[in-house]
């Protein structure tokens, strides 16, 4: 006899760290709901490759939600504000750059709670990271605990007690390295992953921005062959 | 010289309690940017009672945002289900209604924050109401509670020192007729304003859904005459 799987809320950028948390996810037993947003990123190159992860990964289904973040502006991936390029590592983590977009997994993850609702699913996965990462503080620990005991006051399944949110951050505590490996061990396959906030109009990463730095770091670390495209 | 006025985001629906909130905000000396949002609701009506407000009231700026929550579904306000009629007031208070929508003030909240963090305003201000409600638990004080708490953990602004949230609240304790005579009191002008889920295709109240009949006791009570026009 087939036992159900449990549900969960996956969301995924199409990067190298949703996508191992939707293997991760996976990997523990769950079946995965895939959500990602079209949330006027320059980068929508982004969503290609959430959409080639997931079909990859066969998550149970797919959502993809508009979301005009742009209307709202205040970061460099949503308006005009140049992309930072060759920051060093040490300026990385000292200082939270304008590529931050305002509330934005607050945002997503309450996206995440409505379509966990009304699927059942109290458990919810996020890639954030909070060692390899460019000093967002909506992916620091604290945070993630605050949003998580906010749930469960917000959500009728919650409140009439039949379902508990558990928010899972698998990779908060992992150096991107450890991630790229633990990816592989997965089998996942990254060269169907995109990172970079400014690609070329080809859609290669530009190999300068905070997060393909931190990709390029990753990988080395792993010393695994980066599959990346990079603009010359 | 004139004094520079605090900036604030007012939720505004364009029903009786968010209209009072937002004279409210203003009256306390803020200046009011309205946010309302376009979610797939079936009582789209609100959305142009919205707009009369937010001109009458002279909000400083109204940003309508489009958000797919009819692409989640799991609420008679969103989806297909029907609006439940005639509910006793008794009865509406002991339950969660169909036409709760899952996790819609949170990710309300979420968005408010976004602009507010944009606009480097930290007063966020919402006519939620714990008293003469449809018992939905996001209009609760315990939930608007953690949510500030969240907000302040979320937000480069907070986390970086420059600015606190609030989130404003100045109905939670009201009857509706309290809101309503202070509404009248701020010069309100509730024939603007919009509350029924279920309008007519002429977009008359039915008078019969729980928004209906709170709106109707809230006037009742507060000696004023609603007028709002009823379909037949």
């Amino acid at each position: 006899m087939n036992e159900v799987k449990k549900k969960t809320v996956v969301l995924v950028s199409g990067g190298v760290d949703s996508t191992t948390c939707l293997a991760i996810a996976q990997h523990e037993g769950f079946e995965a709901f895939a959500l990602s947003f079209n949330y006027g990123q320059r980068h929508k190159a982004e969503l290609e490759a959430a959409k080639r992860v997931v079909k990859a990964l066969s998550a149970r289904d797919h959502l993809i939600l508009d979301l005009p973040l742009d209307a709202i502006g205040g970061s460099a991936l949503t308006s005009g504000i140049e992309v930072p390029k060759d920051v060093p590592l040490e300026e990385m983590q000292g200082r939270i750059p304008v590529t931050y977009v305002p509330a934005r997994n607050t945002v997503f993850l309450s996206l995440a709670l409505a379509w966990a609702e009304t699927l059942k699913a109290a458990d919810i996965f996020i890639g954030v990271n909070a060692l390899d990462y460019s000093g967002y503080p909506d992916c620091r620990p604290e945070y993630i605990e605050s949003f998580e005991k906010m749930a469960n006051l917000a959500l009728k399944e919650c409140v009439e007690g039949r379902m508990r949110i558990c928010i899972h951050t698998p990779l908060i505590k992992m150096t991107k390295a450890q991630i790229v490996k633990k990816g592989m061990e997965l089998g996942v396959d990254f060269s169907m992953t995109h990172s970079c906030y400014d690609p070329d109009p080809v859609d290669r990463a530009c190999g300068r921005c905070d997060s393909c730095i931190l990709r390029r770091k990753g990988f080395a670390e792993a010393g695994i062959a980066d599959p990346t495209l990079y603009a010359p």
